[in-house]
């Protein structure tokens, strides 16, 4: 999508380890126009999908899952992120490893929110490795719902998270695509 | 506001120690059409106010704060949330005792986003003892910037927030107060 490859190639800032910082529009200061501009975006792609939930985990997916949500008409289930598996009952949970922090997370949600007769849209900010993806899609196949796509504002594309997101059969949709990055040259797909 | 309040009638829970439970719409499970109203509620009130800047924390206030911010064509800053001070330069951070959590945790914002020319409506889910809007309204006092008004689309009144962020000369505005909270007898002001 121009719109946001052009505002990563404006205001994005390429930090070393191959951390792309979107502090300034996605994720610390929320460009609201332009999330919502996203979140159009995925309505139309997903228009005839048949979702009837959007699932996002916090706290930097919610923006562009709730702008998605209210275009598609739809309610955003926010997964929590716990640092230890020790949760109460009643609760799905997925263990999600952070390539960015390099700890293990779980993440987890109310049963009373997620189940069989869902048709999940899963809406997150980045894919790199996949690892948060593959957690939150651990949460649709544990409560017996489908999930219809993955979307990420930002996908890093070597890090190979689309191949295994697609495995599972699932597609995925990535607003910027990022093939190479470095300070000075990102390039897109 | 009616629809906020008649929503909490219906769907809020009442746990021990005093706790509205409302993970159904406003928390965990977004409701998304509901939380735009609330947005635009809140953008009317303030319409006048010369905000240009709306500040929330992590995770809970997002949506709403987001809501708020694309109804007034503003920005949104996000307050991240830490266990510890141990943290970079370049930050604005300040001390928050969790009422629900009994710990403390830090809330910051990047010094590059929130400067002296900036007015502030801060917008948070929840308003009880204040704690969390006190440390807000530090990052702001910090900054060099001011305060047009702290939103809180549920009030507990008899925790005293009102008070302490009134205190600073600072606007509440809440889209429901609640006066009384019991199981099955929830009482707004």
């Amino acid at each position: 999508m121009k719109l946001l490859e052009d505002k990563i190639k404006q205001e994005g800032k390429v930090l070393e380890g191959g951390i792309l910082k979107v502090d300034g529009f996605l994720n610390h200061r929320l460009d609201t126009a332009l999330i919502a501009e996203l979140g159009a975006d995925v309505a139309r792609e997903f228009a005839a999908s048949g979702a009837n939930l959007i699932l996002t985990v916090e706290a930097s997916g919610i923006s562009l899952a709730y702008a998605t949500g209210l275009k598609m008409g739809l309610p955003v289930l926010v997964a929590k992120k716990h640092k230890s598996l020790n949760i109460s009952d009643g609760v799905y949970t997925a263990p999600v490893f952070s390539f960015t922090h390099k700890t293990e997370n779980v993440v987890l949600v109310s049963r009373e929110y997620l189940s069989a007769e869902h048709k999940v849209l899963i809406v997150d900010d980045f894919l790199a490795s996949g690892n948060a993806a593959i957690g939150l899609l651990s949460l649709v196949e544990q409560a017996g719902a489908s999930c219809v796509g993955f979307v990420a504002a930002i996908e890093k594309s070597e890090q190979g998270g689309r191949t295994r997101i697609a495995e599972k059969g699932v597609k995925v949709y990535s607003l910027a695509r990022i093939k190479e990055l470095r300070a000075g040259d990102i390039k897109f797909e």
